[in-house]
């Protein structure tokens, strides 16, 4: 993403302090035909909604010698500066998320992809997110870190720093890759869409390793 | 959907004409580090962003003596009143793309359903909306019109009124159902997942007929 929207927060409804249509101050209340409370103005009658967001990226994969590597980018960025994810970001008006998922694995790794099916479909209710990943071939090796991206690089599965993965859902993703790999490879068959609902906090661990 | 949010509109971006942190006018502009319009409040620095929304749905299934039958829904709200859907409307913050699945259901239709896997994801850009149905199983047929639906009733493939569907993303997802359901009993497999990316109104026919 090249703007400052957060992909954690510990928001549980965006404050909304004045109606964005007439400058009057707004109070939450259960409008009439809901049953949720929504950011109203009493003064011109807007109901302001507030919706989840869509954060979409890719696993760019490069296959060399039989061996795939997945192209990581370290967050110069908060939150997570520091820490490992796969190019992702909020999906912006006006396009897919093919789409967005392209345009972000441009963005932060400078990468070209070619994009492929679905690959996981994340809910993190309590961020008010889904994330959505789709897999990816690389076009070529002239990745470069963008501006949110302190660095960029390809690893193999044992390669990956799995203790510094910046999100469960980027954790969910590459763990899902690499065994849906292993067992196409023993078995045959195919890729599936990985679905999973988060609830705890996205910074925290997966689960005890 | 028990709220006014509209599953059509003809804005391209939204309108914003005072800060909601402030109540400062705001006006449109590329932030720094950041290749987009946002609105932008030049009193407190707020940044206005908007993304697009989900609008989630099933596709509840009755099957008895082998036919099968989905459920529609005769929307008794703009836009296309009249006009025959799926259940579906906005996610909400706090739910999952299942919840929200499950929740349109019985609110529109007063449905109880089994949610199977995802079904079909259509991008609908120029409304800034992605469209997702899940494959669902009816529990039992006491559904009952909820307050945004004229009626509600089964239908077989050769019943469903075609020429009256609401919006290309429900007939796309009503005829490659029934394409994966022929194929199935004929060639075996399973169900896939549906993708496809609308760039028309969505009120315009999806093709000649």
């Amino acid at each position: 993403m090249l703007n400052s929207q957060t992909t954690d927060s510990n928001y549980l409804l965006p404050p909304m302090k004045f109606c964005s249509e007439c400058a009057h101050p707004v109070s939450l209340q259960v409008p009439q035909d809901d049953n949720r409370m929504r950011y109203v103005c009493s003064n011109c009658g807007s109901i302001h909604y507030q919706n989840p967001k869509m954060v979409i990226g890719s696993v760019p994969v490069w296959e060399k010698d039989g061996e795939l590597r997945v192209l990581l980018c370290k967050r110069a960025i908060e939150p997570q500066y520091g820490y490992w994810t796969l190019p992702a970001g909020f999906m912006e008006n006006d396009e897919t998320t093919g789409d967005a998922a392209r345009r972000e694995t441009l963005e932060e790794a400078g990468a070209r992809i070619e994009l492929h099916e679905l690959f996981s479909l994340l809910n993190v209710p309590h961020v008010h997110q889904v994330h959505l990943f789709y897999r990816a071939t690389l076009l070529d090796l002239d990745y470069a870190a963008g501006i949110e991206s302190l660095e960029v690089g390809l690893f193999t599965e044992a390669e990956i720093p799995w203790d510094e993965i910046a999100f469960p859902t980027v954790e969910i993703t590459l763990r899902a890759f690499f065994a849906d790999i292993r067992k196409i490879r023993q078995e045959g068959g195919q890729f599936s869409l990985h679905t999973q609902d988060i609830f705890k906090s996205m910074r925290a661990g997966l689960a005890p390793k």
